[in-house]
């Protein structure tokens, strides 16, 4: 079964580094994934402050550490997204500016790549009859 | 069976908050996700005042109140969000600002998870026979 | 079967509104689902105009009338808007400015919600045997 | 089986229009849609000038032209379009300005709906037996 | 089975050009699809300086080579993309600007047309049967 959940956590010079890592939690395992939609300045962020999200994540061959939002009043405010963690950890750091930085989005687990590994196996075990 | 429906609502100093609960009013329990596509400040809205859209939803593991949209005129009247919301209570209040601003998206009632389900159930079944 | 097919209205001073009601029309009942993807003013549109485009559908509950796009030349000739509509009838209106407007996206006929129904149907139908 | 290709094509006053039309091409009939991601507004063109791309596609009922994209340096150099084609022909026009417009999507060949149509056939052939 | 990764990539003076090309690696054949989300300046860019990212990649019929972002400080500091190549090689170039320009996105390994490919088969030996 998927399961679904909104995901929102917030950025700034008191909480500048949150780590996803849902599997360090659980009791048993099941994937995850994690999508962020935005990343959002809040309404009371300095004005002429560049404000700077770095995330650090595992690619296919090597961690990966990068900027992936650059916000600044007036300038980009919000900032849409839409990328994919397929694996965790992943952290995120405010690592310019004071921020709020808010990031949105949704939390995946246990996903749709399971349906479709029963339906194979189910599959080859009808072919097998 | 999954239903979908056009969804929109409007906020402003006369109507600050709205409360997207379609299960508290259900007959019969069916899952609901609440997808919103985009925050739009309205055409009367007042120049030079931001306008700024907070959550309330619950998260994997905590209830989560931030900001989604910040909104002004001539610098971001409209902002495309793309968030989604696979549990209510949702709750969306115009804490700055006063608006109009509209909320636009669609409602799904019965979500495709339960046709992956049923056909779990079926499989499941079918390998029992 | 789902059909897919590219949508494309302008709305202007001379063509305010236009309802999508292709069910009025059709000779059996089909399902159909309207998407815009976005709403551009023309490059002829008159400089510091604002041009509203509401549009009145209905929601699960309610029909529901609001503004959905706000253009205006050298601050949003585009927006991205992605919004569905799963109900007919839907109408477009030109409610402020003399555009163009132009709406574009894309119809499906024949949603493929069908292809799930028919799916669980025959699972039934097996489950009964 | 459904393929996909990376889609780019340069509309500029030295080529001016470009019309999509594999089937025309094709030895054996394939489904085909064409989706066109970002038009894009390359580094040397003019400063000032209007960039207009119009698309003369098939709707449901009747042929449609329109205007999709208007680009000008400084103001809007990259449009995000999501337009989907799933008919062929399509021409795309710069019918205004010098460019080069970009314009930048996927073509699938043999789209998706035929798996379905396949499943739905094959559940029916299991209903008979 | 499908697998998925984040993928990110940085261009500047010192690493101007990056060939994906997973396939040419790989011990055993398996489809690879990239998708790359966004394209962002990084925080410390010259300002008033034109970023180009160039990309080469098969299209359908011949090799396409043109810019898919252009980037400056001030004007366009993230462009959404949402580009796919479905094959592989593909090279991205900084052909103007000094960067840095982030590149992220995810890398499929081993795409779900398999998935419906396998299903297909399995359906003609059924039908065989
Ligand atoms: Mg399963
Ligand atoms: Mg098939």
């Amino acid at each position: 079964m998927t399961d679904e959940f909104f995901y929102g956590v917030t950025l700034s010079s008191s909480h500048q580094s949150e780590t996803w890592d849902p599997e360090a939690k659980a009791e048993y395992p099941r994937s995850n994934k994690l999508v962020i939609r935005q990343a959002l300045l809040g309404p009371d962020a300095k004005p002429d402050e560049l404000n700077v999200i770095q995330v650090e994540a595992m690619s296919l061959q090597e961690a990966v550490k990068l900027p992936v939002a650059v916000l600044k009043v007036g300038e980009s405010r919000h900032v849409r997204l839409d990328i994919e963690f397929p694996d965790a950890p992943v952290t995120f750091t405010l690592v310019q500016g004071s921020g709020p930085v808010h990031l949105i989005g949704h939390h995946l687990l246990g996903a749709l790549l399971e349906e479709f590994e029963d339906m194979e196996e189910m599959e080859e075990e009808m072919l097998d009859e």
